[in-house]
């Protein structure tokens, strides 16, 4: 396996009324988690101040953490124009709050997010939180779920540029953890 | 008619390929046209280059000319979820880019926008374009016809703030002269 250096990648999901946020440092085979949570956007009427958090914590966040990338939950589809508009707007603040930092940014599809961390494209919310405890061995907490998609999105972008071949290509979590002793926190 | 202070306003026609920026003095009845230029996306093929160059070039818009207020062009609909989504990035980037500076930012519908300048919600872009060269005197210039969406929605954000109810009750643009005298560049 190829040798990497270490990194610290900032997860993001951004949607147009929570803003979910996980970070991970990781050390060749070692993960750990250095942030997670969540921003209440529904609160705040006007979408213009939903977008100024945004932009407001990605950069904090940034400044705090210095990450070297970043990696977006990013649907590209949806069932209404409307709200694909919405977060669309979502998407694009947090993407230029990161790209004006120099990080590069990188999109990954909700069902590959899943496929990359349970081995199921289709995998729970649940499934895909479990997962992320067992590797990041973090505790239960009912606001971490909201921001377990971003931590996922991170993860997901850490798997693929350690094995950006193999990534997706195992048939379970099983087959995962059998190809990948490294990547299972002890 | 209310008394309104000086203000200038930067109209902004967010685009995916491309970016159209206007900028209007607007001196109680005398308005005169500061800036209006348009800046190529598609050479760019990165969405995220994109975005910067679209954050880039509002904050540099709002350092040089300091406007009070935006106003941007923002379909609500489109065919097709993809571009909106698309659409929805570049929009958000336009709309965070003016925020952190705050500056209040107004949407207006492309429809509302040409109603607003021509009396007719359905005029062409040569419609709207030829208006807009007899209230603010400049020249033709095939780049500028890229640009006049945004300085339409400027203007339209002028004319809503000085006659908020008024505006697109008219039912034609020689209606609209004849009760706003004031607002043609003699």
């Amino acid at each position: 396996m190829q040798t990497l250096p270490e990194k610290i990648i900032l997860g993001i999901d951004p949607g147009t009324n929570v803003l979910g946020y996980g970070l991970i440092r990781c050390q060749q085979e070692k993960i750990s988690l250095l942030s997670l949570g969540v921003v209440h956007l529904d609160k705040y009427k006007e979408q213009q101040i939903k977008l100024r958090k945004i932009f407001e914590k990605i950069t904090h966040l940034i400044k705090h953490y210095q990450p070297d990338e970043v990696a977006i939950e990013a649907p590209f589809y949806g069932k209404n124009v409307q709200s694909m508009l919405k977060l669309g707007r979502a998407q694009g603040v947090a993407m230029v709050a990161s790209s004006i930092k120099n990080l590069s940014v990188y999109e990954y599809a909700p069902k590959k997010i899943k496929q990359s961390i349970t081995g199921n494209g289709n995998a729970s919310k649940e499934q895909v939180a479990a997962m992320l405890k067992g590797i990041l061995n973090f505790e239960k907490n009912t606001s971490y779920l909201d921001a377990t998609d971003a931590l996922a999105a991170a993860l997901c972008h850490h798997f693929q540029r350690n094995n950006p071949v193999k990534t997706g290509n195992y048939k379970s979590w099983n087959d995962f953890i059998v190809n990948n002793p490294g990547k299972v926190k002890k």
